[in-house]
């Protein structure tokens, strides 16, 4: 069903998916009052409280009647089941904390900068997530030969592009296959909230956050790729406007600052107090590791090596910290990490014209009195 | 302290406080990233569900060692006292349903538009409250002859307007002694979040949000009337831009819809079906009753009387309905309510030269195909 009969679609500004310098779409800041970034200050938290974690909601939030509500699995498989909550949660479990991420994470940063949910640097967040792994319920529905990939659909829909379209993502049967892919029915040890899609998600530990469907209602095996708008269009970056691109999958090394000292209420610029302080923050890199973390403070290409603790799980992040004697006057704070296949953060913008995985290096302005 | 010993205060845009048309600065964008409105989807609950409920946080969230907190009451009273946590639970009890909202609700919408916080609609919410009535603490306190006010004090701290500030907002004894004025340590039947004042707020039913001070450290009695930056400035509506203006206190008669259909995932604009759909929303007044709700869905200045259900409790919202035969098209609809008082919301913007109180009828536009 096309949008409007007279084939007009609502775009936001001119239509080209680029807003001019300096400019922010109506459209745009009625999507970054819905949707919400966690303040930088949660990260001094290993796991973000409830209620903190980012979140982005493409359509509307659906309200679900779990007595009603049921999952179907099915597809090319020899075995289709049909799941209530109670038998999700009756399946084994496992909790997995995770720090995950929004692909757009950092898309307000560039220039030129693509229109749409316009994030800063706020767009993550780190849950203990309780679930029924993945690939149990696909043995059980016992999956054909010539399967290549399992097709997860949100009750949540709206349009897109024109077009009417329920919130879907696909993955390989073996990234769906992987031991730590769950199907969540809590978060923080609490049912899902609403808003983060009760009754239940999809978990890829350390995929940015687009593929984690959320108010699951199918899953189903199919035979050939699926090419649908949350697989391609900006969920793929590229470094020219009409390319093909790579799918958006594995999420990017970054490092970020818990803000020092105290902010502006307006500009949120920062107020610090000479002296010696401690400066800390979080470090993750998607399924691989941090090998480093780097922080700048005099400005110019001069760094130091933090000291980086424990991660909180195999997907989750890492806390670091390094001292810093902060001396009167203005400075420019700045942090990057590595990740241990050797990648390090960009500090100018990496080539993404849809937005997506913009994982350049904060800079924090701070005043020292 | 000075916010900068060179006399310069970071200020958004060119300073005067107003945005020229078509624009949105960059901070006012990371202010929205980081509080957050009730998605309007959300209006069909009574009480919205955790984590729904609009946020603003105007220095940093606090993140506080209940082990170590304290509640000081004290100023000029007989009998100054200090509270843990637990003997404020150990205190008498009452629970109520809230209807709040941020006074600058709407202020995004204003032409010329302050610059700030850049609220559309979604700055409110409705939570069950559960607290200690002010009343019998500071009646403990033996407030002396000739006390004027009650100095209410967060430990949220930053700067504003140059200088280095605590959150602080006063209220008349009268006003402070009203039996629904709380203490609260629970929303919805749990410790509140770090973002929502973990681990006391006051709560002022009936009153604009910016009353209900969060982190909560200090009641003082005080004896001159308090001038503060949060009774003063933005805080204060006026039809000049110069004169000193009326106190924000008590919320404005305001109904809103729950958006038909579903959404543009960009534009947020709504595709309904033909047919009878049944519109709803809420409508609230603060101290006041809601004494009639209006639909219009023609066009120009014909309303139709819309059907008003109980309100959740004497300071919280009603529910509101009316059925529409959605032809094909594009129509406007809007909706309005008058208080007990015979207050209506005006069609046009009020004069709020700082932006509150902003109560101007909503208006959704949405496609019958």
């Amino acid at each position: 069903m096309d949008r409007n009969p007279a084939g007009q679609i609502p775009v936001i500004g001119d239509g080209t998916g680029i807003a001019p310098p300096d400019t922010i779409y109506p459209e745009e800041l009625q999507l970054a009052l819905r949707n919400r970034g966690m303040p930088l200050e949660a990260l001094q938290y290993p796991i973000t409280p409830t209620g903190l974690h980012y979140l982005f909601v493409h359509f509307d939030i659906p309200f679900i009647d779990t007595r009603r509500w049921r999952l179907n699995v099915g597809g090319f498989v020899g075995n289709p089941i049909t799941l209530s909550l109670n038998e999700l949660r009756d399946r084994p479990s496992i909790t997995l904390p995770v720090t995950m991420e929004c692909a757009g994470n950092g898309s307000a940063l560039l220039t030129p900068r693509p229109t749409g949910q316009p994030w800063m640097l706020e767009g993550i967040g780190t849950s203990q997530w309780t679930g029924t792994p993945l690939a149990g319920l696909l043995e059980e529905t016992r999956v054909r030969e010539g399967a290549v990939e399992v097709l997860f659909t949100g009750i949540d829909h709206g349009v897109q592009g024109g077009k009417i379209q329920y919130y879907q993502r696909s993955l390989s049967i073996e990234d769906a296959t992987r031991p730590e892919v769950i199907l969540a029915y809590e978060m923080n040890g609490e049912p899902l909230q609403p808003q983060h899609g009760y009754p239940l998600r999809l978990i890829v530990p350390g995929w940015y956050g687009m593929t984690c469907v959320k108010w699951l209602e199918s899953i189903q095996i199919i035979t050939t790729p699926f090419n649908g708008n949350r697989m391609t269009g900006n969920s793929r970056s590229n470094r020219a406007k009409d390319g093909p691109g790579e799918p958006v999958t594995r999420i990017r090394v970054r490092a970020l600052i818990v803000p020092p000292g105290i902010p502006d209420s307006m500009t949120r610029s920062r107020l610090v107090t000479t002296g010696l302080i401690q400066l800390t923050g979080r470090a993750w890199a998607g399924e691989l590791d941090v090998a480093r973390v780097e922080v700048s403070t005099g400005g110019g290409e001069s760094w130091e090596e933090a000291e980086l603790g424990e991660r909180v799980s195999a997907y989750g992040w890492h806390p670091w910290s390094h001292p810093w004697h902060a001396a009167p006057g203005k400075h420019v704070i700045r942090v990057r990490a590595t990740d241990s296949q050797g990648n390090l953060q960009p500090s100018t913008q990496p080539d993404t014209y849809q937005g997506s995985g913009n994982n350049m290096v904060q800079c924090i302005e701070v005043t020292v009195e």
